[in-house]
């Protein structure tokens, strides 16, 4: 940790690192087509320097103008050895994007514009970091998603909607923070390549209402103009009940005069206000949230009212698809809140402004550790689709359990949606590559808080940080993203890197074994979200079943069920129409099944869980001892703190599998073939 | 409701009554033996002046000294033609106690002290809210239990622990409140006989350990007076950990002589600011609270410590017996919270001091809707004991559903001990009569808070009401109290009492049927304890299990099993051991059952559940339709009031059917025989 700070600088710690020959690469710089004075430039510099001095020991210097005139060997005295060629490059380099190229001792970096050269900077202090060479380098690096957003569930009291990670470091006590450390994350984020924040929590009551007024405009316009400097748009959650809220008309009928009025008059004072505001996300008709539905208007008439008045100012609306009934009857077993997003969104496809971004979660229930991908995800044609991700682990183990969520990230993408011909996969699809959308792309809700280390877990920062840099470059693999991490982490040491990089690839199917079995989600303590409780929420309004009796479990979603399978493009609809042919990770989220049931391993269902569960458990047993291995190779404090959380972690596995297999077990009173502990 | 007022003066409202040939009775008043200025005597005259004035529009009278030569019909003239003698009469009547003897048109009011006296005039007001003549009285009324106290679940933030009723009329925001209220509160308590009221929580934490230092001594002493106008002895939960907390010694142990210094000096400064303070009650080593086992120190060492210190002022150490392990294993089927209270008090019976009392609970669980009788209760034979009841209805509907207690209490009352040849029920346990003690009675946790009505549900008043009542007059039937309650509440309307006594009496066998069958009890939502979830408890550390499994459930307290029924004295403990002998309502609180295991009434176990589980629905629905029937009949804003709970009844105990049928249909595997919709 920082001596000066009470945060630590995660994979920015720019510790000393082994040269590699990068320092003569990055003594003297060169800029071109660039004003130095620009606050990008100016922090790209900044993070240069401070990075090149902390692994390197040497401080860059700028240098005029840099040929390769000027490199002579270094055994030449005074003359450069080489040195880092800064090229403005607009052309043939998309926005945001950079080529990186060594030769003859000069390294060029060609940037597209300065969010191009910051993130370039970046890339750089990543080579170093890793103690890779940068000589011979040739690369082209360009977002493949447009928006790279963080969505922050804070709220202006302090607390953090689903933070397990110590309080809001953006609100506490009604009011906005602005400090140091609104820095050091803007600096995190944007050494990601993230590139748009949402401040405040998607429900967006009381306080957080007036962050549109006089009251907090200052405060929020001097964090707009930290994240300006690193490139990241600042965007705002919105109440859509505001204009009640905030004493204008007594209605919020998108389709009203005086509602239209109200917000455009509003929008004009805050676009003047607050510099660099990209505009606002909204959870409309959602849990309890107001929305058009209460006007009986379209989700398109609310979004595209407020699209059309934030336009002028270049502003976008992304709206949420998280609308379904959350005072479901647990008794209807006709009603599937998994097919609400589509049939609440799918007809008015089409119907959508051009500055209307429609956010989708990955799954069509929310953030389970597995569940099919929303068919709304390809199912919209016509329609501005943004992938929204929690890397909050609100049901994958609170940043308490290890749970490395790239890998399910990855799997999202690569889904391949059949939406067309080719260029068909999730990825495809919200990089506007399939449709040719400008405005689409990933956003996260964010598992940072101001806990010391940010995400409570040491080992948590690597969703945050996998996040953003799988939104920038799909094409990373989980395992080179893992091992980016720790080499910036922790240590380039064989060692370290190859058993954080295992504890972390293995972390998520460990976190599934021993809790909801193949795709049936759920079973978790109510509200809290973490901890098994089977039948937790099997009475609840929230939709949310496993309809487990003596015979069997699962929810039957086929065509002879809730026909939600038919939401999807063929051959998906089939495919998990069929028992044999659904994937068997998925089985019991599409089909309900006996206990008797024949796996493909050979393996009943009810021997899977049973089987699966105390597996689970060892799993972790075996991440203590893999963990335990690392004393001494790592910081003992972040051994001593991950080491706690594992302790918790196993309890909490146990919990589950005595739970799952106690509570299937006195269903089914199917005894487990190897006569394991079960109560 | 008063007009005046923000609250209801419940069955104190006084409104005008026929005059049964009352009036006369009371109209001249003459006093003899009793100083006129005695707080008590002054608040008791002034609530026979404020109800007769209500009730009759005669406005009672002093006459110096009455006797039957004043008495002359009416049609004398000038002279008198009855009036009221009140008489101190030590001898003959038990502290508390009065004669009310009418003979002449001479009511005459023997009292053994002020107290008997203030009952002796709530007794006369009683009778003319009833309509019931005073003419031929003769009727000595003496308290069956010494001790009738009212526990407040009350803390200083104004929240009420499981308090239904509103926040807290004792309390709000760290301060004490004195007001009008808290004289119509000790009028209500006192006007049923409560001499002792705990003000605030069991649990004592923050401010409220505070409660016995200068800060608060000013505002506690106020309301002490005003209790002492009543007969009410104040009483305060104390923080065992107060000596730590308070910047004591750094120790709560109560074998250190720093620790007694410390108690000794403070109880010397609270008993001298305090004017009418009873003593303390004590919840040590319970669910986190600290305690003598903390140091490695028995129960009574900690009680009798206190005890001892509090002795010189009178007073009384009133210790709670509800100590368990609240951190038990769910896997741990030998572990029984059940046998707690008797395994932690049993040993040192007779160790207590004199001036302590054992408060047990009536059950060996936690207040559920049927448990057995705690086996504290007469196994303690040379120890003070009161029995703790629940008015609060906290597992019992919390005020929203009704379920007048009484008939819960009076079975625990009339249930025999066997602790004694004869004299042996749990009334003559904790009345004093079985074994002699003097300190002994009963104590209620209480239903009330700052809501206009008190309770919340208007019909809940009853069981404080009831609580009162009974306290004093045990031998009082569950209807006889209810249709006092009702006639001084409501109106002497023949329709009106016979329908809301039938709805009292009815409801606690109705709450029953829909909720946990044959004395199993929980199945509840954790922590708020509203509502059903049947494995809610299931799996969780508070040790209560209902162990159900796909072939039948019940915790087996057998020999057998965890041998709790050896906790009860023979017969009982055979007779509970037995399948046979065991009383059908408290079948699977003594035994794991298969679910077809046949009934006495020839219903096998699993329909018994569905039957009675519908029939509990169509019964509120019955409920529902006779309240109905009394619109008009009774004041509109009462009817509307309770329809409104009466609603939120039944959607409960539909909840409560249907998911404890389809809970035991989908483990079971059982169809109803009457194949009703299940799910």
């Amino acid at each position: 940790m920082d001596k000066e700070k009470k945060w630590t600088q995660l994979w920015l710690t720019y510790s000393p690192r082994q040269d590699m020959g990068n320092g003569e690469l990055v003594k003297y710089v060169s800029f071109s087509g660039f004003d130095r004075k620009h606050p990008i430039i100016e922090n790209a510099w900044a993070e240069l320097v401070k990075g090149v001095e902390g692994m390197l020991g040497i401080t860059p210097d700028i240098y005029e103008e840099l040929s390769s005139d000027d490199i002579i060997s270094s055994e030449g005295g005074t003359q450069l050895c080489g040195g880092l060629k800064v090229l403005r490059q607009a052309q043939g380099i998309k926005p945001e994007g950079y080529r990186l190229t060594e030769k003859d001792g000069i390294l060029t970096l060609n940037a597209a514009d300065e969010k191009g050269l910051l993130y370039g900077f970046f890339h750089i202090l990543r080579q170093i970091a890793l103690e890779k060479t940068l000589r011979n380098t040739d690369i082209l690096c360009e977002p493949d998603n447009p928006l790279r957003m963080m969505n922050h569930w804070d709220n202006m009291d302090g607390s953090i909607e689903r933070g397990y990670s110590g309080n809001s470091f953006f609100f506490d006590k009604g009011e906005v923070l602005v400090d140091e450390r609104t820095r050091d994350y803007a600096r995190l984020a944007a050494s990601v390549g993230i590139n748009g924040a949402v401040l405040n929590n998607v429900n967006v009551k009381d306080q957080a209402t007036w962050l549109i007024t006089e009251r907090y405009f200052d405060k929020v316009a001097e964090i707009a103009r930290i994240f300006e400097g690193y490139g990241i748009k600042l965007f705002l959650s919105l109440n859509y009940a505001a204009p009640l809220e905030l004493g204008g008309p007594d209605s919020a009928d998108p389709l009203n005069e005086d509602v239209i009025s109200w917000w455009k008059d509003k929008f004009s004072e805050v676009f003047a206000k607050i510099p660099n505001l990209g505009g606002f996300l909204v959870k409309a008709d959602s849990e309890g949230r107001p929305g058009p539905f209460t006007y009986g208007r379209t989700q398109a008439d609310g979004a595209n009212m407020l699209a059309d008045l934030v336009k002028p100012y270049g502003g976008i609306i992304i709206w949420r698809c998280f609308v379904y009934n959350c005072t479901q009857d647990w008794r209807d077993t006709k009603t599937d809140r998994a097919r609400a997003g589509y049939d609440n969104f799918i007809e008015m496809d089409g119907d959508y402004h051009d500055n209307v971004i429609l956010q989708i979660k990955n799954g069509p229930m929310d953030f389970q550790i597995r569940e099919a991908v929303s068919p709304l995800l390809g199912g919209l044609t016509r329609t501005n689709q943004m992938l929204e991700v929690q890397v909050a682990q609100e049901y994958t183990g609170q940043q308490i359990d290890l749970c490395y969520l790239i890998p399910l990230f990855k799997e999202v993408l690569d889904f391949r949606t059949y939406c067309s011909p080719d260029t068909d996969t999730v990825a495809d699809v919200v990089s506007g590559r399939t449709f040719g959308n400008k405005l689409c792309g990933m956003a996260a809700v964010s598992n940072t808080g101001n806990d010391a280390n940010w995400t409570g877990n040491d080992l948590a920062a690597a969703n945050f940080y996998g996040f953003g840099r799988l939104a920038y470059a799909t094409s990373l693999s989980s395992e080179e993203i893992a091992q980016e991490w720790v080499g910036m982490t922790y240590s380039n040491d064989r060692e370290v890197k190859e058993t954080v990089v295992r504890l972390l690839m293995g972390s998520r199917n460990t976190y599934e074994k021993y809790t909801s079995p193949l795709g049936i989600g759920w079973m978790v303590t109510p509200n809290t979200h973490y901890g098994p409780s089977v039948d937790g929420y099997e009475y609840s309004r929230w939709g949310t079943y496993h309809r487990a009796d003596h015979m069997g479990l699962g929810v039957d979603r086929t065509d002879s069920g809730t026909g939600y399978v038919r939401q999807y493009h063929e051959p998906n609809a089939s495919r998990y129409n069929s028992v044999e042919e659904c994937p068997e990770e998925l089985l019991l989220f599409f089909h309900h099944l006996p206990y008797t049931h024949m796996l493909k391993s050979g393996k009943t269902l009810i021997q899977h869980i049973y089987d699966s569960h105390f597996e689970g458990v060892e799993e972790v047993e075996e991440m203590i001892r893999l963990w335990d291995g690392l004393r001494g190779c790592i910081p003992e404090d972040s051994y001593q703190l991950v080491r706690e959380r594992f302790e918790r972690q196993l309890y909490n596995a146990k919990e589950w599998r005595d739970q799952v297999n106690s509570y299937f077990y006195r269903k089914s009173g199917i005894v487990d073939e190897k006569n394991r502990a079960i109560f």
